[in-house]
């Protein structure tokens, strides 16, 4: 596969899988079962990304760092069906990350975001 | 900007923020504190994901679907912190994903992860 | 004082905060702000128990057990507030937690319900 | 059962599982398996915890808050092995719950905690 536009690669064929055999196609069984099935499996692979980072911190060694990256795809899989599921995909969230880094500035946005964060949470 | 080089671009500011004052750049703060900082926020941030995900199935707004987005625009920010933490980046990810469609087609190559996970929890 | 005694006692604080003012009292404000303003907390309580396990299974000293308690203490605690919210309390937990210990065996009923679940996930 | 002390005979039956088999027993093979098998639990049932919540907020029926017990009490039950495996027990979660109860009033001390954590994820 040409590596210039992996996500939307991957997000075609989630799309394909839409209304597929829940008993053949495991994205197709996520998506039938949503939101539930898939936001379930973004809460367990955000701890097993926790669980590999803290492994990796302790001994960093090629295996470690491997299975931080297999989470992460995990993670991003996970994530990237519930886009589908919205009929949303990688570009929105992409062009959000852009639009962070572009407009202002990467850190003073996400600074501004974290302090409305806090102030909100203590309101 | 296709997919691939919005993420490198983020990785590449990402890491010219190593070693950065924590005071002024967010993720320099992040990066100091590593590696705990960054993984709180990738489970609060999942947690984020999830409530937006929800709320958009309660009632699938343009405002609903656009917090899906930025919600899912967090949790990859923070990943893209943890990989840069150890050294890695979304090429990596992106490989993974690609491999998983590549070789043996997404839904098969997940549905034997997720038998084999299964199968592993129970013993 | 015995567990449930405790508990109980918490539950009717939680109770008193109810409709209590947001500017001073920390639950009344994660009250006022239901249910996504706990539901965050749970979240990210449950990450820092995560954390601090990991810290334990790394260095099992005094300082990492206790704070595996205290992370514990804030799961439990927001997990009461996301209880009273919902016109629940501990009893109810207890009482659930009860019958599946006295009914079969709490390990038969464990398997089965993760047996359930590992099914469940799979159609 | 006598009611008195749900969490303190619950956390007698972990103790007994504790290195018993864990082809027959749930808690033996999550605690074979330590930490990362209950820790990927505790992850999972804080996220299930989250989605009965909203849906309990969206419907509030009796079988909705039965649901937000359950899935309460699955997190309770996950954490309690944690607190078994580290040699601890809900004595200890409850004896911090009470210190911050009695000593200087609930709100008022999770309040400097809730400001000793925003203050600290800004530096």
């Amino acid at each position: 596969m040409n590596s210039n536009d992996s996500l939307d690669t991957l997000a075609a064929v989630l799309e394909s899988r839409k209304g597929g055999d829940p008993e053949t196609s495991y994205v197709a069984r996520l998506l039938s079962k949503a939101p539930d099935a898939f936001l379930k499996k973004i809460g367990e692979e955000a701890t097993e990304v926790v669980l590999a980072c803290k492994d990796a911190s302790a001994a960093n060694s090629a295996q470690a760092r491997q299975k931080v990256v297999n989470e992460t795809a995990d993670l991003w899989f996970h994530s990237m069906v519930a886009l589908a599921h919205y009929g949303l995909g990688p570009r929105e969230v992409l062009a959000e990350l852009e639009r962070r880094v572009g407009l202002s500035g990467l850190d003073e946005k996400a600074a501004r975001k974290a302090q409305g964060r806090e102030t909100e949470s203590k309101h």
